[in-house]
Protein backbone atom coordinates (compact mmCIF):
# COMPACT_ATOMS: atom_id res chain seq x y z
CA UNK A 1 0.00 0.00 0.00
CA UNK A 2 1.29 3.18 -1.09
CA UNK A 3 2.44 5.95 2.25
CA UNK A 4 -0.01 8.18 1.62
CA UNK A 5 -3.03 5.59 1.59
CA UNK A 6 -1.53 3.98 4.52
CA UNK A 7 -2.16 6.82 6.53
CA UNK A 8 -5.62 7.44 5.45
CA UNK A 9 -6.01 3.93 6.65
CA UNK A 10 -4.64 4.50 9.72
CA UNK A 11 -7.02 7.50 10.27
CA UNK A 12 -9.78 5.49 9.40
CA UNK A 13 -8.76 2.55 11.72
CA UNK A 14 -9.45 4.79 14.32
CA UNK A 15 -13.17 5.92 13.69
CA UNK A 16 -14.08 2.35 13.79
CA UNK A 17 -16.80 1.87 15.94
CA UNK A 18 -16.47 -0.43 19.61
CA UNK A 19 -19.03 -2.62 18.16
CA UNK A 20 -17.66 -3.70 14.89
CA UNK A 21 -14.33 -4.47 16.82
CA UNK A 22 -16.77 -6.38 18.92
CA UNK A 23 -17.89 -8.44 16.47
CA UNK A 24 -14.24 -8.81 14.95
CA UNK A 25 -13.79 -10.74 17.87
CA UNK A 26 -16.88 -12.76 17.76
CA UNK A 27 -15.84 -13.70 14.50
CA UNK A 28 -12.81 -14.70 15.20
CA UNK A 29 -14.15 -17.12 17.97
CA UNK A 30 -16.58 -18.48 15.20
CA UNK A 31 -13.68 -18.96 12.57
CA UNK A 32 -11.83 -20.91 15.44
CA UNK A 33 -14.47 -23.11 16.19
CA UNK A 34 -14.88 -23.55 12.52
CA UNK A 35 -11.21 -24.92 12.39
CA UNK A 36 -11.41 -27.12 15.19
CA UNK A 37 -14.24 -29.11 13.55
CA UNK A 38 -12.00 -29.43 10.27
CA UNK A 39 -13.55 -26.47 8.09
CA UNK A 40 -11.64 -24.94 5.40
CA UNK A 41 -13.75 -22.17 4.27
CA UNK A 42 -17.04 -20.00 5.63
CA UNK A 43 -19.83 -18.17 3.45
CA UNK A 44 -20.50 -14.68 5.04
CA UNK A 45 -23.97 -16.37 5.31
CA UNK A 46 -22.71 -18.82 7.71
CA UNK A 47 -20.63 -16.58 9.88
CA UNK A 48 -23.74 -14.39 10.17
CA UNK A 49 -26.39 -17.09 10.91
CA UNK A 50 -23.73 -18.02 13.93
CA UNK A 51 -23.49 -14.54 15.31
CA UNK A 52 -27.04 -13.41 14.97
CA UNK A 53 -26.52 -10.82 12.16
CA UNK A 54 -26.75 -10.24 8.44
CA UNK A 55 -23.62 -11.19 5.92
CA UNK A 56 -23.98 -7.55 4.47
CA UNK A 57 -22.78 -6.59 7.89
CA UNK A 58 -19.97 -9.56 7.84
CA UNK A 59 -19.01 -8.51 4.65
CA UNK A 60 -19.11 -4.26 5.56
CA UNK A 61 -17.45 -5.24 8.83
CA UNK A 62 -14.51 -7.25 7.08
CA UNK A 63 -14.29 -4.68 3.84
CA UNK A 64 -12.60 -2.38 6.11
CA UNK A 65 -9.61 -4.16 6.60
CA UNK A 66 -9.50 -4.99 3.05
CA UNK A 67 -10.53 -8.24 0.70
CA UNK A 68 -11.59 -11.18 1.68
CA UNK A 69 -12.88 -14.52 0.17
CA UNK A 70 -13.99 -15.17 -3.18
CA UNK A 71 -17.37 -14.26 -4.52
CA UNK A 72 -19.22 -18.04 -4.20
CA UNK A 73 -16.48 -19.34 -2.63
CA UNK A 74 -16.73 -17.97 0.61
CA UNK A 75 -13.68 -17.44 2.94
CA UNK A 76 -10.66 -19.30 3.95
CA UNK A 77 -11.21 -20.35 7.74
CA UNK A 78 -7.36 -20.40 8.29
CA UNK A 79 -6.62 -17.29 6.71
CA UNK A 80 -9.78 -15.28 7.85
CA UNK A 81 -8.71 -16.03 11.46
CA UNK A 82 -5.18 -15.15 11.25
CA UNK A 83 -6.14 -11.69 9.60
CA UNK A 84 -8.07 -11.00 12.35
CA UNK A 85 -6.22 -11.95 15.15
CA UNK A 86 -3.84 -9.52 13.07
CA UNK A 87 -6.27 -6.85 12.58
CA UNK A 88 -7.07 -7.00 16.67
CA UNK A 89 -3.70 -7.25 18.23
CA UNK A 90 -3.66 -11.01 19.31
CA UNK A 91 -0.62 -12.20 17.21
CA UNK A 92 1.46 -10.85 20.11
CA UNK A 93 2.10 -10.58 23.56
CA UNK A 94 0.68 -7.72 25.99
CA UNK A 95 1.22 -6.88 29.08
CA UNK A 96 -1.20 -6.05 31.43
CA UNK A 97 -1.21 -4.40 34.93
CA UNK A 98 -3.81 -4.51 37.79
CA UNK A 99 -4.15 -1.58 40.35
CA UNK A 100 -6.95 -2.28 42.93
CA UNK A 101 -6.25 -6.34 44.15
CA UNK A 102 -9.81 -6.16 46.01
CA UNK A 103 -12.72 -8.89 44.79
CA UNK A 104 -13.00 -8.10 40.72
CA UNK A 105 -9.14 -7.19 40.36
CA UNK A 106 -7.95 -10.52 42.16
CA UNK A 107 -10.79 -12.60 40.09
CA UNK A 108 -8.94 -10.87 37.09
CA UNK A 109 -5.82 -12.16 37.97
CA UNK A 110 -6.34 -15.64 38.28
CA UNK A 111 -8.85 -15.02 35.10
CA UNK A 112 -7.34 -17.89 32.58
CA UNK A 113 -8.84 -16.52 29.58
CA UNK A 114 -6.53 -13.68 29.25
CA UNK A 115 -3.02 -15.37 28.75
CA UNK A 116 -4.94 -17.81 25.77
CA UNK A 117 -5.23 -14.71 24.09
CA UNK A 118 -1.87 -13.17 24.81
CA UNK A 119 -2.84 -10.75 27.71
CA UNK A 120 0.10 -11.40 30.15
CA UNK A 121 -1.15 -9.86 33.85
CA UNK A 122 2.84 -8.92 35.03
CA UNK A 123 1.77 -7.11 38.21
CA UNK A 124 -0.99 -6.60 40.35
CA UNK A 125 -0.92 -3.40 42.40
CA UNK A 126 -2.86 -1.48 45.98
CA UNK A 127 -2.75 0.98 48.35
CA UNK A 128 -3.68 -0.79 51.42
CA UNK A 129 -0.97 -2.35 53.35
CA UNK A 130 -2.45 -5.09 54.50
CA UNK A 131 -2.81 -6.57 50.88
CA UNK A 132 0.57 -5.47 49.83
CA UNK A 133 2.95 -8.51 50.13
CA UNK A 134 -0.08 -10.84 49.82
CA UNK A 135 0.34 -13.34 46.83
CA UNK A 136 -1.76 -13.87 43.77
CA UNK A 137 -0.95 -16.76 41.70
CA UNK A 138 2.49 -16.15 40.77
CA UNK A 139 2.18 -12.69 41.47
CA UNK A 140 2.70 -10.71 45.05
CA UNK A 141 0.55 -7.42 45.22
CA UNK A 142 3.04 -4.37 45.09
CA UNK A 143 1.99 -0.83 46.47
CA UNK A 144 0.54 1.66 44.23
CA UNK A 145 3.40 4.15 44.87
CA UNK A 146 6.11 1.89 42.83
CA UNK A 147 4.51 1.80 39.84
CA UNK A 148 5.56 4.94 38.05
CA UNK A 149 8.94 3.17 38.71
CA UNK A 150 8.05 -0.13 37.67
CA UNK A 151 6.71 1.13 34.47
CA UNK A 152 9.73 2.91 33.70
CA UNK A 153 12.03 -0.42 34.22
CA UNK A 154 9.24 -2.40 32.23
CA UNK A 155 6.45 -0.63 30.86
CA UNK A 156 3.26 -2.46 30.75
CA UNK A 157 0.91 -2.15 27.51
CA UNK A 158 -2.63 -1.78 29.70
CA UNK A 159 -3.60 -0.91 32.76
CA UNK A 160 -6.85 -2.95 34.28
CA UNK A 161 -8.77 -0.52 37.06
CA UNK A 162 -10.53 -2.02 39.81
CA UNK A 163 -10.26 0.24 42.49
CA UNK A 164 -13.21 1.56 44.10
CA UNK A 165 -15.14 4.78 42.24
CA UNK A 166 -14.10 7.35 44.32
CA UNK A 167 -9.86 6.41 43.98
CA UNK A 168 -10.50 5.49 40.17
CA UNK A 169 -10.00 9.27 38.58
CA UNK A 170 -6.31 9.59 40.25
CA UNK A 171 -5.07 5.81 39.79
CA UNK A 172 -6.10 6.73 36.46
CA UNK A 173 -3.88 9.73 36.43
CA UNK A 174 -1.13 7.89 37.81
CA UNK A 175 -1.49 5.03 35.42
CA UNK A 176 -0.88 8.03 32.40
CA UNK A 177 1.60 9.77 33.94
CA UNK A 178 3.78 6.48 34.39
CA UNK A 179 3.25 6.26 30.45
CA UNK A 180 0.81 3.37 30.30
CA UNK A 181 -1.96 4.19 27.25
CA UNK A 182 -4.54 1.54 27.41
CA UNK A 183 -7.05 1.74 30.24
CA UNK A 184 -10.13 -0.97 31.14
CA UNK A 185 -12.05 0.84 34.01
CA UNK A 186 -14.02 -1.39 35.92
CA UNK A 187 -14.59 0.99 38.21
CA UNK A 188 -18.42 2.57 37.67
CA UNK A 189 -17.19 6.38 36.67
CA UNK A 190 -16.53 7.85 33.52
CA UNK A 191 -12.92 8.35 33.59
CA UNK A 192 -11.25 11.94 31.78
CA UNK A 193 -8.25 11.12 29.94
CA UNK A 194 -6.43 13.01 27.12
CA UNK A 195 -7.67 12.19 23.48
CA UNK A 196 -4.43 9.94 22.58
CA UNK A 197 -5.46 7.69 25.78
CA UNK A 198 -7.74 4.13 24.72
CA UNK A 199 -10.11 3.53 28.03
CA UNK A 200 -12.87 0.67 28.07
CA UNK A 201 -15.13 0.72 30.56
CA UNK A 202 -16.97 -2.48 31.65
CA UNK A 203 -19.74 -1.40 33.53
CA UNK A 204 -21.37 -5.03 35.45
CA UNK A 205 -24.28 -3.04 36.53
CA UNK A 206 -24.84 -2.01 32.68
CA UNK A 207 -24.25 -5.26 31.54
CA UNK A 208 -27.46 -6.41 33.94
CA UNK A 209 -29.62 -3.85 32.59
CA UNK A 210 -29.12 -5.54 29.34
CA UNK A 211 -31.63 -7.71 30.52
CA UNK A 212 -33.64 -6.39 32.94
CA UNK A 213 -34.72 -4.68 29.32
CA UNK A 214 -35.75 -7.92 27.68
CA UNK A 215 -37.18 -8.59 31.01
CA UNK A 216 -39.30 -5.68 31.23
CA UNK A 217 -40.15 -5.67 27.74
CA UNK A 218 -41.12 -9.24 27.52
CA UNK A 219 -44.41 -10.02 27.57
CA UNK B 1 -52.75 3.37 23.21
CA UNK B 2 -54.87 0.42 21.24
CA UNK B 3 -54.43 -2.83 21.94
CA UNK B 4 -53.52 -3.93 18.58
CA UNK B 5 -50.66 -0.61 18.59
CA UNK B 6 -49.05 -2.25 21.78
CA UNK B 7 -48.99 -5.71 20.11
CA UNK B 8 -46.96 -4.27 17.56
CA UNK B 9 -45.27 -2.07 19.70
CA UNK B 10 -43.73 -5.07 21.73
CA UNK B 11 -42.73 -6.65 18.75
CA UNK B 12 -40.62 -3.78 17.70
CA UNK B 13 -39.28 -3.27 21.55
CA UNK B 14 -37.96 -7.04 21.21
CA UNK B 15 -35.83 -6.10 17.89
CA UNK B 16 -34.08 -3.10 19.20
CA UNK B 17 -30.02 -3.94 19.20
CA UNK B 18 -27.95 -4.17 22.26
CA UNK B 19 -25.80 -1.37 20.85
CA UNK B 20 -29.23 0.83 21.68
CA UNK B 21 -29.93 -0.59 24.89
CA UNK B 22 -26.39 -0.04 25.84
CA UNK B 23 -26.84 3.40 24.95
CA UNK B 24 -29.81 4.25 27.08
CA UNK B 25 -28.00 2.93 29.63
CA UNK B 26 -25.19 5.09 29.07
CA UNK B 27 -27.99 8.25 28.62
CA UNK B 28 -29.77 7.19 31.95
CA UNK B 29 -26.19 7.59 33.42
CA UNK B 30 -25.36 11.05 31.96
CA UNK B 31 -29.10 12.07 33.20
CA UNK B 32 -28.37 11.15 36.24
CA UNK B 33 -25.14 13.06 36.17
CA UNK B 34 -27.00 15.73 35.00
CA UNK B 35 -29.69 15.80 38.11
CA UNK B 36 -27.17 15.78 40.47
CA UNK B 37 -26.00 19.09 39.28
CA UNK B 38 -28.81 20.10 39.51
CA UNK B 39 -29.86 20.68 35.72
CA UNK B 40 -33.57 20.94 34.73
CA UNK B 41 -33.08 20.38 30.96
CA UNK B 42 -30.98 18.87 28.73
CA UNK B 43 -30.28 19.24 24.82
CA UNK B 44 -30.08 16.13 22.27
CA UNK B 45 -26.57 17.60 21.06
CA UNK B 46 -25.52 17.81 24.68
CA UNK B 47 -26.29 14.42 25.43
CA UNK B 48 -24.95 13.29 22.26
CA UNK B 49 -21.47 15.07 23.10
CA UNK B 50 -21.46 13.43 27.06
CA UNK B 51 -21.88 9.99 24.98
CA UNK B 52 -19.51 10.58 22.36
CA UNK B 53 -22.53 10.16 20.03
CA UNK B 54 -24.43 12.47 17.21
CA UNK B 55 -27.31 14.27 18.09
CA UNK B 56 -29.43 12.13 15.48
CA UNK B 57 -28.57 9.23 16.94
CA UNK B 58 -29.78 9.91 20.29
CA UNK B 59 -32.86 11.31 19.19
CA UNK B 60 -33.25 7.98 17.03
CA UNK B 61 -32.70 5.33 20.30
CA UNK B 62 -35.18 7.65 21.86
CA UNK B 63 -37.85 7.94 19.30
CA UNK B 64 -38.42 3.80 19.97
CA UNK B 65 -40.15 4.58 22.63
CA UNK B 66 -42.58 7.41 22.22
CA UNK B 67 -41.86 11.40 21.73
CA UNK B 68 -39.90 13.22 24.41
CA UNK B 69 -38.72 16.80 24.64
CA UNK B 70 -39.71 19.73 22.37
CA UNK B 71 -38.05 21.07 19.69
CA UNK B 72 -35.46 23.83 21.14
CA UNK B 73 -36.61 23.38 24.78
CA UNK B 74 -34.66 20.08 24.84
CA UNK B 75 -35.26 17.21 27.57
CA UNK B 76 -36.88 17.37 30.95
CA UNK B 77 -33.64 15.76 32.71
CA UNK B 78 -35.99 14.35 35.67
CA UNK B 79 -38.73 13.00 33.25
CA UNK B 80 -36.29 11.17 30.68
CA UNK B 81 -33.99 10.08 33.61
CA UNK B 82 -37.64 7.80 34.98
CA UNK B 83 -38.74 7.11 31.50
CA UNK B 84 -35.47 5.47 30.98
CA UNK B 85 -35.51 3.70 34.10
CA UNK B 86 -38.77 2.26 33.30
CA UNK B 87 -37.97 1.04 29.76
CA UNK B 88 -34.83 -0.25 31.31
CA UNK B 89 -36.64 -2.27 33.20
CA UNK B 90 -34.88 0.00 36.89
CA UNK B 91 -38.33 0.58 38.60
CA UNK B 92 -38.38 -2.64 39.83
CA UNK B 93 -36.39 -4.98 42.17
CA UNK B 94 -34.62 -8.29 40.27
CA UNK B 95 -33.93 -11.46 41.91
CA UNK B 96 -30.59 -12.36 40.94
CA UNK B 97 -28.75 -15.67 41.57
CA UNK B 98 -24.89 -16.74 41.01
CA UNK B 99 -23.87 -20.49 40.16
CA UNK B 100 -20.47 -20.39 40.59
CA UNK B 101 -18.89 -19.93 43.64
CA UNK B 102 -15.30 -19.25 42.46
CA UNK B 103 -13.31 -16.05 42.26
CA UNK B 104 -15.59 -14.07 39.69
CA UNK B 105 -18.80 -15.53 41.29
CA UNK B 106 -17.63 -14.49 44.95
CA UNK B 107 -16.40 -11.03 43.28
CA UNK B 108 -19.85 -10.19 41.53
CA UNK B 109 -21.66 -11.24 44.87
CA UNK B 110 -19.98 -8.44 46.41
CA UNK B 111 -20.56 -6.34 43.85
CA UNK B 112 -22.31 -3.23 45.36
CA UNK B 113 -23.25 -1.72 41.72
CA UNK B 114 -25.87 -4.31 41.24
CA UNK B 115 -28.19 -3.38 44.77
CA UNK B 116 -28.12 0.34 43.95
CA UNK B 117 -30.15 -0.76 40.48
CA UNK B 118 -32.32 -2.72 42.10
CA UNK B 119 -30.42 -6.28 41.15
CA UNK B 120 -30.63 -7.92 44.54
CA UNK B 121 -28.22 -11.35 44.92
CA UNK B 122 -30.42 -13.72 46.79
CA UNK B 123 -28.43 -16.73 46.30
CA UNK B 124 -25.14 -18.35 45.25
CA UNK B 125 -24.37 -21.62 44.29
CA UNK B 126 -21.95 -24.61 43.61
CA UNK B 127 -21.10 -27.94 43.52
CA UNK B 128 -18.03 -28.46 45.31
CA UNK B 129 -18.40 -29.42 48.53
CA UNK B 130 -15.66 -27.59 50.02
CA UNK B 131 -17.29 -24.28 48.62
CA UNK B 132 -21.19 -25.18 49.77
CA UNK B 133 -21.46 -23.24 53.13
CA UNK B 134 -19.11 -21.11 52.69
CA UNK B 135 -20.24 -17.15 53.26
CA UNK B 136 -20.26 -14.56 51.19
CA UNK B 137 -21.11 -11.27 52.96
CA UNK B 138 -25.10 -12.29 53.78
CA UNK B 139 -25.24 -15.14 51.47
CA UNK B 140 -23.89 -18.72 52.31
CA UNK B 141 -22.86 -20.53 49.27
CA UNK B 142 -25.60 -23.39 48.66
CA UNK B 143 -25.39 -26.92 46.42
CA UNK B 144 -26.29 -26.14 42.91
CA UNK B 145 -28.62 -29.57 43.04
CA UNK B 146 -30.93 -27.76 45.11
CA UNK B 147 -31.33 -24.65 42.28
CA UNK B 148 -34.61 -25.87 41.34
CA UNK B 149 -36.34 -26.61 44.42
CA UNK B 150 -35.04 -23.04 45.79
CA UNK B 151 -36.67 -21.51 42.78
CA UNK B 152 -39.91 -23.52 42.80
CA UNK B 153 -39.75 -21.56 46.10
CA UNK B 154 -38.87 -18.38 45.39
CA UNK B 155 -38.38 -17.66 41.93
CA UNK B 156 -35.30 -15.53 40.44
CA UNK B 157 -35.19 -13.40 37.86
CA UNK B 158 -31.88 -13.38 36.32
CA UNK B 159 -29.23 -16.00 37.04
CA UNK B 160 -25.50 -15.35 36.48
CA UNK B 161 -23.27 -18.57 35.19
CA UNK B 162 -19.91 -18.15 36.60
CA UNK B 163 -18.54 -22.18 36.79
CA UNK B 164 -15.69 -23.04 34.33
CA UNK B 165 -16.30 -23.25 30.78
CA UNK B 166 -17.06 -27.15 30.44
CA UNK B 167 -19.98 -27.02 32.92
CA UNK B 168 -21.58 -23.87 31.70
CA UNK B 169 -23.86 -25.55 29.44
CA UNK B 170 -25.06 -28.25 31.82
CA UNK B 171 -25.35 -24.83 34.31
CA UNK B 172 -27.56 -23.51 31.50
CA UNK B 173 -29.33 -26.36 31.06
CA UNK B 174 -30.17 -26.85 34.54
CA UNK B 175 -30.92 -23.29 34.95
CA UNK B 176 -33.64 -23.24 31.98
CA UNK B 177 -35.76 -25.81 33.58
CA UNK B 178 -35.65 -24.17 36.92
CA UNK B 179 -37.83 -21.69 35.57
CA UNK B 180 -35.80 -18.89 35.10
CA UNK B 181 -35.35 -16.99 31.72
CA UNK B 182 -32.33 -14.66 31.55
CA UNK B 183 -28.90 -15.35 32.06
CA UNK B 184 -25.69 -13.43 32.05
CA UNK B 185 -23.09 -16.17 30.85
CA UNK B 186 -19.05 -15.39 32.07
CA UNK B 187 -17.82 -18.63 30.97
CA UNK B 188 -15.94 -18.35 27.20
CA UNK B 189 -18.62 -20.37 25.52
CA UNK B 190 -21.62 -19.90 23.32
CA UNK B 191 -24.66 -20.97 25.15
CA UNK B 192 -26.94 -22.81 23.36
CA UNK B 193 -30.71 -22.04 24.54
CA UNK B 194 -34.52 -21.67 23.32
CA UNK B 195 -35.63 -18.78 21.47
CA UNK B 196 -37.72 -17.48 24.78
CA UNK B 197 -34.75 -16.93 27.21
CA UNK B 198 -32.33 -14.38 26.85
CA UNK B 199 -28.41 -14.38 27.44
CA UNK B 200 -26.15 -12.13 27.77
CA UNK B 201 -22.46 -13.11 27.75
CA UNK B 202 -19.52 -11.25 29.08
CA UNK B 203 -16.46 -12.02 27.84
CA UNK B 204 -13.50 -10.76 29.50
CA UNK B 205 -11.00 -11.32 26.91
CA UNK B 206 -13.03 -9.50 23.97
CA UNK B 207 -13.26 -6.95 26.45
CA UNK B 208 -9.24 -6.21 26.35
CA UNK B 209 -9.57 -7.17 22.52
CA UNK B 210 -11.04 -3.69 22.11
CA UNK B 211 -7.47 -2.24 23.65
CA UNK B 212 -5.58 -4.41 21.83
CA UNK B 213 -7.32 -3.31 18.87
CA UNK B 214 -6.59 0.10 19.57
CA UNK B 215 -3.24 -0.59 20.20
CA UNK B 216 -2.12 -2.47 17.34
CA UNK B 217 -3.72 -0.04 14.73
CA UNK B 218 -2.80 3.22 16.64
CA UNK B 219 0.49 3.98 15.13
Amino acid sequence: MPLICEEIHKVFLKRIADSTVRRLSLYLRYLEEFETRGLATISSDELAARGGTTSAQVRKDLSFFGSFGKRGLGYDVPQLGRRLREILGLDREWRVIIVGAGNIGGALAFYRGFRQRGFSIVAIYDTDTSKIGKRFESLTVRDTAKLTDDNAAEPADIAVITVPAEAAQSVANLIITSGITAIMNFAPVQLQVPDEITVKTVNMAMELEGLSFALANRE
